[in-house]
């Protein structure tokens, strides 16, 4: 079994605890804890995402149709993050009365569907608090793509725009609705299948993750896996042009960098080799080189003047803000 | 995608609206949802099972290793129903600060490694409400043995003894601490993967279930999955010694019946065909013939006066006692 280094953060210690005592040679197992998903004998590849009321969503804010659209969606992201073709997803579900079962499995079986496969199974309970929503999201591949390829003299690159999902977050924190557009980045994530499918099928990508933690939070998951210091170009960053309209261009970065919850694709390339006109022509997506890859350790941010200055990692740490 | 007949009761309504809209047809699914667990193609078996604090378990009861224990083992257990080889877990923990997480982590790989499989990965989060454990189990079969083969003329069996987990419960729910074997019947459940998989080699089980829900809702199952009538034989159900000594011989019963929560094996074969004592010296498992398979439908109980009596589904039906 392949362990892959993990970054700094109050919740990667907690699951270096849950990997450290696992014994090598599960010779089922190809790719451990760690990545965005386990990879078994075959290339299947398995995740579990969990979506718990008022840690990750509130139910004030998106209907519980969306609750199931999203809880799968993310769970689908982290099977495109490893460049896999989903086969089906598990919903587990522990729900309050007064939530509509109906409507949160119409959205886990939308999100299903918009990548072709169905919700295969599932657990259901009452629960005596939150909603929580687990899914176990299962892909097949037959070159899983992890995070720790990244070399020195790489280009780092995005999908998509950055910073709408963590906007609209900030905006209903503040008792304010966000524009469709912004709510519809919180509430109906896509998960880049086709994309990374894409990318790996022209064997450009070197390392691959998806954006859930912000881009400087899962830059640095890639750097740590890797073992490489990743520099992003401050201004190159694509901040969702509604979310400069509505919060400016500063806070926009800020947002694209540590909100997280983009669910876009961060890739490293060798120099050179992406065809962007290709890509937008073929899955109407933006692909933006937002830094590259140097020596040494880290995620690093270059204003527009040249100065370099280290980022800690941010984002949602649910966890440690308990 | 082959679809299992589901048995009745306010749980399964709730599946059968959650599979009722699933087309057909998804090639890489050979079981879906209504069995113990899916079957993916080339015998890749998933299974999620939901453990929710005061539904499910108290803490005030047991451990938080003993809580993931047993939620690792429940899951495992319909690995086992499937007559399927365990690869792996994979636990999705959102907790409360009090929560232990280290001895969580060591009761869930605990159970995992009672079956010589890791946990390789998972998700964490904080709960503002209960503990909540959702373990997915994978495992492998060449031959996934299903609810769905019982034929008129067959006999039913079970393994090992039933009703302690229940008895455990009753007592907890009654204010009393429970005697350490009934106690360690809740908490510690032993998931049948090496009996399940000798039946199979053995090619004499024509439908097999974990006893879950209780030996009556277990084999309703059966009933409605295979289009037949399941008959018990009353004095024949091996209720544990320790739950007649402690609770008697009818309660006893009736915890077996509709107590739920032992995790032993209940199979299907023709007649004449089991080996008790070859299995005993092997497995260290009492085997018991609790009942017959005839025409018809639904689960009945046969009195020692040889008069017989339908069963309602029973158990611990949490999600319509809310």
């Amino acid at each position: 079994m392949k362990r892959v280094r993990l970054g700094a953060g109050g919740e990667f210690d907690l699951i270096r605890q849950f990997v450290a005592g696992e014994e090598n040679g599960w010779d089922e197992i190809m790719v451990g804890p760690g990545d965005d998903a386990a990879v078994l004998r075959d290339g299947w590849v398995v995740t579990t995402d969990l979506s718990v009321e008022d840690v990750h969503f509130r139910r004030s804010w998106i209907s519980d149709e969306e609750v199931g659209f999203r809880a799968a969606a993310v769970a689908l992201s982290d099977v495109a993050a490893m460049a896999a073709t989903p086969v089906a997803v598990f919903a587990s579900i522990a729900a309050t009365r007064d939530v509509d079962l109906r409507a949160l499995n119409r959205g886990l079986r939308a999100a299903a569907a918009s990548v072709g496969v169905p919700v295969a199974g599932g657990d259901l309970s009452r629960s005596p608090g939150p909603l929580f929503v687990d899914v176990t999201a299962v892909g097949r591949t037959a070159w899983p793509v992890q995070r720790d390829g990244a070399e020195p003299g790489d280009d780092v690159w995005v999908t998509g725009t950055l910073g709408a999902s963590a906007a609209a977050v900030a905006l209903w924190e503040a008792g304010e609705e966000p524009p469709p557009i912004l709510r519809a980045a919180f509430a109906a994530p896509t998960p880049r299948v086709d994309a990374a499918r894409c990318l790996v099928e022209h064997e450009i990508v070197d390392a691959l993750i998806d954006l859930s933690d912000g881009l400087a939070g899962d830059a640095g998951h890639i750097a740590a896996a890797s073992g490489v210091r990743v520099v992003l170009e401050e201004e190159r960053i694509p901040v969702a042009s509604a979310v400069v309209e509505r919060l400016g261009t500063g806070r926009g970065r800020e947002l694209a960098l540590h909100g997280g919850e983009d669910y876009e694709l961060c890739f490293v390339t060798d120099p050179g080799v992406v065809d962007v006109a290709y890509f937008a022509e073929r899955h109407g997506l933006t692909l933006t080189r937002v830094g590259t890859v140097t020596e040494g350790s880290g995620v690093w941010l270059r204003s527009v003047s040249g100065e370099e200055r280290r980022l800690e990692r941010g984002g949602y740490d649910h966890w440690a803000a308990t």
